[in-house]
């Protein structure tokens, strides 16, 4: 049995060349004596200047990330390596984690790495790769995994309890669950395109860090007790 | 039936008197144009600070706090008014949240937010109260709430499923749930003499942020669903 969890078009990336000029991303890059193209979109900082951004509501949110970085690489399911993660961001950039990464808990932190790991274009690294980035789509991620059962979370899909899907996924040979990393909207035609099922597991609309540490609980109960 | 859920010595305060002249205190409070008596304690930023700190690995940790917070209040199970969450911090300030209340994603927010509240001491509001901030131990946070039983969740606790602690408490009339809001360490003799059991919900050390999900999502199984 091989899980693993995608993270989908997940709102993280560095501020885009269009938007390097605007006074607020001028302004935090003094502020943090960086370069402009070396900080992250954050749409809590420049809003003003992501009101004509292409695809905006899917981007600039690194908290949401963050968050839902932390649900994934602190639950026992992954520190004991029966998972495999993966954030797909909404450029094409691919993040594979290892089981011994630590991601920080503060954010500040947390930001700092994401940006040497973006602007650096290379692996995070303390002797061997703890995240490693590429250049990827979906459907290419899907594929180099190996998945023979791709299964979506979306409150747009089939109501079918959490435990339930576990249940009945665990005998699988390969499966991988794909939870979307954005605030608003839901998953584009080209994530879509590579779901074999979308379920909704709650009455509610959940926020992906809700949702992952959820799935990765019903699927620990399965795998690890 | 009442439940409430409680963060305990939870590690959110602002810098002590003590600490206040320490360097990496004063260069915060300049960079953020502050006062050192107004911004949080943050082992992150003022980690040479804290050496000295009594009870120091219990405090300056407000990511944690954050990270479960947003773990609580975005649940459905408290956004459809089923549980009752407080914040007991170190130094016995008591947090109530009420079921409207919104914690800000960004960590930047939420940092001006809690400054805000406990330097001001007073009440964050939006027509009616969303947090109201009051000086309170717990055991008498405990008794205000009326609850009639209080479990505690620690990995010192006895071994048990948590489906099976959610199963057992939901035709309880008043029970409180209580997780710690610390990084390291075990609750203090205080904490311990409120609680009536002590559970351990995993094989495996759990974050807080993490114990809080899953406690949340079992019994909103019981009760939402």
């Amino acid at each position: 049995l091989t899980v693993s969890i995608i993270i989908a078009e997940a709102s993280l990336e560095l501020v885009p060349n269009e938007l390097q000029n605007h006074p607020s991303v001028r302004h935090e890059a003094l502020r943090r004596n960086k370069s402009v193209s070396k900080i992250l979109l954050d749409r809590s900082l420049h809003h003003s200047a992501m009101l004509r951004l292409e695809n905006s509501e899917k981007r600039g949110r690194p908290d949401l990330v963050h968050m839902t970085l932390l649900q994934i690489t602190c639950a026992p399911i992954f520190l004991n390596g029966k998972i495999n993660a993966y954030v797909h961001t909404v450029n094409n950039e691919v993040m594979e984690l290892e089981n011994a990464v630590r991601i920080p808990k503060s954010y500040f932190r947390f930001q700092g790495l994401m940006e040497k790991l973006l602007a650096g274009g290379r692996s995070i690294t303390e002797g061997k790769n703890l995240i490693s980035l590429s250049k990827m789509t979906l459907p290419r991620l899907v594929q180099s995994i190996g998945a023979r059962k791709v299964i979506g979370f979306s409150r747009l899909g089939q109501k079918k309890p959490l435990e339930l899907i576990a249940e009945e996924n665990i005998g699988a040979e390969n499966v991988a669950l794909v939870v979307g990393g954005f605030a608003k909207g839901t998953f584009s035609n080209e994530t879509s395109s590579v779901l074999d099922c979308k379920y909704s597991i709650s009455n509610y609309s959940l926020d992906s860090h809700v949702v992952c540490a959820r799935v990765l609980y019903e699927f620990e109960k399965k795998i690890l007790r």
